[in-house]
């Protein structure tokens, strides 16, 4: 008899996931001990041996809960059972900084990468499911940030590897039943203060009653389409950036960011922008503070050209037009 | 004492959706009697006079409900009141062709285009609002698409305008209210069989309370995001595509539609599974036919060449590797 067909989901799930690591390398399982990553760590446990890899396992004690380093213990007594070896448990501050979500999830993974230099690990498996790619893609709407915010989180990032991304919650769910594990419920993920608890809580079962059940696959699906589209299109801008860059004419310092007009006004408005956002932050403006309205500000000192001021960008750049060159600098301090 | 705030910002509204037509030409209203368009209708009576313009109106009778040829009258007879002139119902035959919502859009389309040409009208303004295209984002998103599908609809279109797609259904209610006029509302308008009206009645205000009251904002620039992004995809795969047709070599009928496999497969994903929409439908496949999973399946025969047999595609199209060479041909009938 084969395994419980959820069992062999996650399997199947983790076996392309461990697809191509080098023999005999390490892959971690990043285990909170809820059903999600349990299951993970059971699937890595059965599948890394078989693929001729090790499997281990980090559980990240963030200090938050009471008992929470009880919990963290249990995760890591659970870890030889599940044929992980080494299994640790890494205990964090978290700090303040965006919130408390943006802060736990900062420390988690420095917490994890740090485990994967130390224990000189190849990869490092998170347990996001399906369920947890719509709920990432519905923030990123209700952002409204465009393509790149809805495409979610991807399977494969650096270090980190998402085997579960295709696969629901519930079937994960299922997984830790069959094998009779007990998975752990964090009360964080019952806690409607965050938004991630309100999307899964109250949108989403809201938007399966009304449009159908498939929501949590197709906004899944949409997430894998608009990763590929944010994907080709900062190729296409990173290539027209690099011409554009080439082509500029004039008198202007070497660490400026100089742009021939003609080459950039030419380009869609979708690559134009994108464009102008990685010249910015060449510049020197910080990535997450140049917003919509500043790149919108500079696109128009090459397509409503008519004599306009220089524009002040983030972290002290200013972007001016002088003839058919559009010049991004740091100010003079 | 100028305009309610209300009035003033669907007059700015409709007065750049005026901008650039014709001197003296006419701009048609499509009006149901529904506060958008009614408040559109108000503005264009308004500003079209001012841009040297003419505007006309005209209600399309679905004769679906008791009454809608009373109806179609009564906002006929409004529109001398709001300056417009001529101002026609059409009464319509709604098919049964894509469920009842598709049939009815489709006859009101086509008596749209039946007006405006008989009329010589430049123009005809719709009166979605940023509500109506927040909805069609949801809906896009519940197909899951992709970035075409979430970029709702376009502020123009051939012969069609919408200038109040950034413009709130509360303003219209609230334009309506301050210039006396008494809105109609549609039954259809909030019958629960309808996936919009859920969207509207369910799903948006859930949206809007976990997520936070910009909601609907956030989605209509997420539209706009996805149809720029969707659009510079667009031009870039028909480029690709064109390149690709003139570098395949080797021995095909002219109406084949062949394309050099280096070329294509060298392409970013979405790129390449764009091209061979293309090839598909100029092969003769129906655009509508073609589904995610035909397209992969073609794709496969770039990226994962095994010497797999052809691809069948609908509309009797069949896709084939010849060496390095990619062929979408019909099949002999």
């Amino acid at each position: 008899m084969g395994p419980h067909p959820a069992v062999a989901d996650v399997r199947r799930a983790v076996r392309t996931a461990l697809a191509g690591l080098p023999p005999g390398s390490l892959t971690l399982v990043a285990a909170s001990g809820g059903a999600d990553s349990l299951a993970l760590a059971a699937a890595a446990g059965f599948e890394a041996p078989r693929a001729g890899l090790k499997a281990g396992l980090v559980t990240v004690d963030h200090g938050l809960q009471e008992g929470s380093a009880d919990q963290a213990a249990t995760v890591v007594r659970l870890a030889s059972r599940l044929g992980l070896d080494p299994a640790e448990a890494v205990r964090v501050e978290v700090g303040r900084a965006g919130g408390p979500e943006a802060a736990a999830r900062d420390a988690r993974y420095a917490a994890l990468e740090g485990a994967a230099e130390r224990l000189g690990a190849a990869a490092v498996l998170l347990g996001h499911t399906r369920d947890d790619q719509a709920e990432t893609v519905l923030l990123g709407l209700a952002r409204g940030s465009g393509t790149r915010s809805l495409s979610g989180m991807s399977a494969e990032s650096g270090l980190y590897r998402r085997p579960l991304l295709e696969v629901s919650r519930a079937t994960t769910r299922a997984a830790c039943a069959a094998l009779g594990l007990d998975p752990w419920d964090d009360p964080h993920n019952a806690d409607p203060r965050f938004t991630r608890v309100r999307v899964r809580e109250r949108v989403l079962p809201v938007l399966e009653a009304e449009l159908g059940p498939g929501v949590a696959e197709a906004l899944a699906r949409t997430a894998r389409q608009c990763r590929e589209d944010a994907d080709a299109l900062d190729a296409w801008a990173g290539s027209a950036f690099e011409s554009a860059r080439a082509a500029a004419q004039g008198d202007f310092a070497r660490s400026d960011i100089a742009l021939d007009v003609g080459e950039v006004a030419g380009l869609p408005g979708a690559v134009r922008r994108r464009v102008l956002r990685r010249a910015a932050v060449a510049a020197g403006s910080p990535a997450g503070s140049v917003s919509a309205a500043h790149i919108l500000a500079v696109d128009r000192l090459l397509t409503g050209w008519r004599g306009q001021r220089g524009i002040d960008l983030p972290g002290g750049v200013a972007a001016v037009r002088r003839y058919g060159t559009l010049i991004l600098a740091r100010k003079p301090g």
